[in-house]
Parts: C-alpha cells; sequence; structure tokens
C-alpha cells in the first residue's frame, strides 16, 4: 500500500450555515423538530428565513465540519462536496481553502445557489436545521477523484449523501476505490431522521463491511435498531459493525469494538452555547487520532476535546487551533 | 413640530463583515493599520481575502450597527443605505428587517456587489477594517426619504459617508430636512484616517451647527483638532460643538456639553473578544437614552452597557436584547 497523501478525506453536502438565535416557541410554531435536520424546499426556505432573526452565515456541512477539525488537529485532509460559483460557493471554498484543506470539487455554474442551513440555535444551546440542499444536489460519481481517494488513509462519509438522487453513487464508488486500495472507510449516520429514511441501506452496509468505523448518536442509534433500549441497540451495533463510536452528549461516548465496548467521559465545560458541530467535531478528533496510531480511549478523548471546544460558541467549526488545544491537553497529535 | 414615527433614523455604508481571526504579523505583512479602517479596492480586496484565515460573514455598517442598537434597546428605528440584490445584500437587508428596523432603500440592480468590509480580529480583541464600498457607493441623495427623515428625532449620519462620491450630498439633504422640521441630527466622526481625509469639512459641520451632537473616539478627536493633548482637544470642541461624547474604551467616556464636561467610567468586563461595533454601540445607547429623554450621565451609561455587550463576542451587532440587559441593569428605557 502506498503512503498516504491524505489522513482523511471527506466527502459531504457543502453547506453554508445561515445561523439565529431562537425561542422554542419559534421551532414549534414552525413545525419543527428540535435537534434534527429536515430537507425543505426553496419555497420554505424563504419562508423561514423571512421568520427567523438576524442570522450569522458561517462555512458548515457536518463532514466539511469534521474535515477542518482534521486539519485544525494538523492532519492532511481534503473535501469533496458541490458548491456554486455564486458568493456563498465563494465564502465555503475559501474557508474550507483558509482551513488548509485540499477542495478541488467543480463548482456548479448554473443551477439552484450554493445549499444552506437554516439553524435556530435555542436558549438551551440545541440546534434545530432547515437544510436547502441547492447545487449539493448534484454531487455526482464524476466528482470524485480515483487517485485523491486511494491516496487517503480514511475515507469520510455522511449519511446525509443518501439525500441528493447521485451523491449516494458517489459514495459507493469512493468506498470501493477506498477498499481497493486497502484505505479505511468511516461514515457517521448524521441524524436520527436520516437514519429513518435509509435504514435498511445504513445497515447494509455496515454488516457487509462497506463501512469499518461507523459514528453515531445515541438518537441514531435508537433509530438504526429501532428501540428505545442503549443496550440491546450497543448489542446489536457490536455484532454488525468493526468499530463504531457512539456520543452521548453530556454522558460521553461508548466505543464498540469486537473485542469490547469502553466508556470514554465527556470534556465539562462551563455552558453550551451552540451545539452545532459537536458530532461533526468528535468525529474529527477520533479520526485523527485513530489515523496517527493512538488507542481507542485516547482517540475518544480528542474527540471528547473538539466536541467541548466547538459547543462553546457560536457555529461549528473550530474557534482556535485543536492541535495547541490538546498539547496543551496533555493530548498530543 | 410633528409627533415622531422614528427615534432615530440612520444614514450610512451598507456594509457585510467578513470577519477572520488573525495575528498582529498578518497586519504587518499586509501593510494594515491595526484598529483603522481603510478603503479598498476591487483587487486588494481579493488579495486580503485569498490570503484571510476561515472567515464569518456577519451584516454591519457603523450607522447600521448603531441603528439596529437602538432597535435592540426598544427604539423605533430606520435606515438609509444602498445594497445590491446579490446574496449578501439579501443578508444584510434580512439581518437589518428582523431586528425590527425599517430599511427600504432600493438596492442597485446592477454595477458592483454588496459592499464588504475585511475584519482581521488579533488576539487582543482590537479590529482592523478594510472596507470594498461596491454598491455603498451609490446611495445617492433621491435615495433620501423627505417624509421619512422630517418624521425622525434624531437624523443619525457616519463620517464613513464622505468617501462614496454623492452620499455626502445625501448627508447634507437629510440634515436640512431635519432641521427644517425641527430634528436633530447626530454625527459619528467613524475613523481617525477618515477624520485626516476630510478636517475642515467636519470641523465646519460642527462649528455651523449642521451637527447638534458629535461622536467622536479619542483618536478622532485628536485628528480632529491635530493634538496629542486630550485636555486641549477638549476645550476646542467644546467652544466648537452644541454636544459631544468622546469615547475612551476602557477608560470610559467625556460628555463634552456647553455647561460642563462629565466623565463617566466604561463597564467592566471580563474578556474582550471582539471590538467591533464598540463605538456604534455606545452610539445607540447614548441616543436611545438621549432621545428619551435621559440625562446625558444616564444616556451615557447606556452607552457603556451596550458597547460592553458587543465586545464580548465576535461581531458588531447585539447578541442579546439591550433593552432587557438594560433593566437588569437597572437602566430602564
Amino acid at each position: 500500500m502506498a503512503a498516504s497523501r491524505y489522513d482523511v478525506l471527506g466527502i459531504g453536502n457543502a453547506i453554508v450555515d445561515v445561523i439565529a438565535r431562537a425561542e422554542d416557541d419559534f421551532l414549534v410554531a414552525h413545525g419543527m423538530h428540535k435537534g434534527t435536520m429536515a430537507l425543505i424546499d426553496q419555497k420554505r426556505a424563504e419562508k423561514i428565513y423571512r421568520a427567523m432573526g438576524p442570522a450569522v452565515e458561517s462555512s458548515g456541512g457536518s463532514a466539511a465540519n469534521t474535515i477542518v477539525g482534521v486539519a485544525s488537529f494538523g492532519g492532511r485532509a481534503a473535501f469533496v462536496g458541490k458548491v456554486k460559483n455564486d458568493e456563498l460557493g465563494q465564502a465555503f471554498t475559501h474557508d474550507i481553502r483558509a482551513a488548509r484543506v485540499a477542495f478541488d470539487t467543480k463548482p456548479a455554474t448554473a443551477g439552484p445557489s450554493t445549499a444552506r442551513c437554516y439553524i435556530m440555535v435555542t436558549p438551551d444551546g440545541e440546534r434545530t436545521m432547515n437544510t436547502f440542499l441547492g447545487a449539493a444536489q448534484d454531487l455526482h460519481p464524476k466528482d470524485i477523484d480515483e487517485a485523491a481517494i486511494a491516496a487517503s488513509a480514511v475515507v469520510y462519509l455522511e449519511g446525509y449523501l443518501w439525500d441528493p438522487p447521485h451523491a449516494k453513487e458517489a459514495f459507493v464508488k469512493a468506498a470501493d476505490i477506498a477498499h481497493k486500495s486497502g484505505r479505511r472507510v468511516a461514515l457517521t449516520l448524521s441524524d436520527a431522521f436520516c437514519v429513518d429514511r435509509y435504514r435498511a441501506e445504513f445497515l447494509n452496509l455496515i454488516r457487509k463491511g462497506t463501512v469499518d468505523i461507523l459514528f453515531a448518536n445515541e438518537r441514531e442509534l435508537h433509530s438504526l435498531y429501532e428501540t428505545s433500549d442503549f443496550d440491546t441497540a450497543v448489542k446489536q451495533l457490536r455484532a454488525d459493525a468493526r468499530l463504531a463510536v457512539v456520543t452521548r452528549s453530556e454522558k460521553g461516548c461508548v466505543v464498540v469494538a469486537r473485542d469490547g465496548v469502553e466508556a470514554v467521559q465527556a470534556m465539562p465545560i462551563e455552558k453550551v452555547v451552540d451545539v452545532t458541530g459537536a458530532g461533526d467535531l468528535f468525529a474529527a478528533g477520533f479520526l485523527i487520532g485513530h489515523s496517527h496510531g493512538k488507542d481507542h480511549r485516547t482517540a475518544a478523548r480528542l474527540g471528547a476535546l473538539a466536541a467541548a471546544e466547538v459547543i462553546q460558541h457560536i457555529g461549528a467549526r473550530p474557534a482556535v487551533s485543536l492541535k495547541a488545544l490538546a498539547a496543551e491537553n496533555g493530548l498530543p497529535v
């Protein structure tokens, strides 16, 4: 196997977040399910935007946030995702490249605008997301650069890729190239409703070994196995997955491996400001640890550290160098 | 004099801020003067953007920030400024309207893009600004709605309006309408280099009574009177201006009136994150207090409160309700 060019290459929906504070009754009034992601069309996007408060725009996208986290830890990182060449697409491209991530996917020159996610942050710090996929709809297998995939130690994919019509073909193509090149494939389940939409396909990917490392939060895990009992779900997960990490917010996480299940604590923090990106940054920390040969506990602690950083400010990408933060916390990478 | 429809109507450059953290040596390498605003053309804008780190986009503009602050205090507020009908212009329009500010200036449909200000925030919390004026260049006297001006208790203008070619004509037209309607005119000097560009004109406006209330920070005051001695400058200011407030960062402010000079302390805060908007929000608090008939000291304390809020987070607009914050601090408006 050739030396890798990238520690992690991520494939996901390229999205700009439009973030506003909102009260809980705003969610109720607009039929939003707190803490989840809903896909919306342009008409609903316009309606939500008109109703929501003053916002800030910040590059987002689940896998993109993870990849920026990997780069912030000092990892060699690349991203594949589709923007349009409009102002928000230019901002997305600027931000991810400025984070030292290789990003070469050709932008769309026609069709819908760059994807945006309207995020309501409630006073408890929880985020509720409404995604207009726009140009991200058009991610296509031809956007997958075979050489880049083959040169990445880990290919990281988001479950959200099941939503656009051709992105899952891109996903399968990338996983196939990765495995043929002796690389590993990681997947995040993304969202409980996303799991609900594609449960059988996700289970199939996990069981047949397309996925080597699985990330899920508790709600996604419960949705995957259609059970409200955590231990039952973990038992099934252990039988199905090679390696999985289940994040449980302030309760930390559980690393589920064939040889055992290990719980790792969350990092204590003062105040949750905005949980957007918590799962994405956890994955970044775990992946950088894993790709640098750390044990599961250390990798999980790096994940917890990155998640703790991102939930203490508005926005889903790190505000400080995670490499420096890890070193300060006795977890050099 | 008819009852007012607005407590404050602001006229200024309509700008979207593009904010990134930067080290001091970045400023040096790019020939930037820390803590000031420089006008840049499109070529330099592109060069700076390419070089700067990951950014967030947030509506800005000095007078616009002030007006949003007035609305956050519960004031009736309106804004006049020129965007293009592009994505950033739509974001600016959304944000200011979502803050309950009347904003009806017709957007440009051709010509350069919505103005943007590339802001570098250094580790000390200081901000260094590079403004590409874009569509704001085209603010014109015909954008001034006579009825709206005549119905505003205070018309608030930014010194930055001297930069675009026709905006100062709009400024003079608005001041003229305001005075004919028995309203007051307030001006902020904006920036020490801006004062340097238009010193004689600003002094003339102050001395001939076009300006009833003047806002300046210490550096702008020193630039106005070309002296490094604060007391000398205040003495001259007292002779020239009807009412002026000079802000001095952590040293608080000085209210300079014909009948005396009064110092008011700053609000103590824990950590300065980003000083962008400090002066703008000070003006918001002072103006809301003034327009509600509070004494100068109380108005200045409201200004200090709003400034303290905005410098404790990234971005130049309040993150909480200033009305609620004022009530909590025993300063109901």
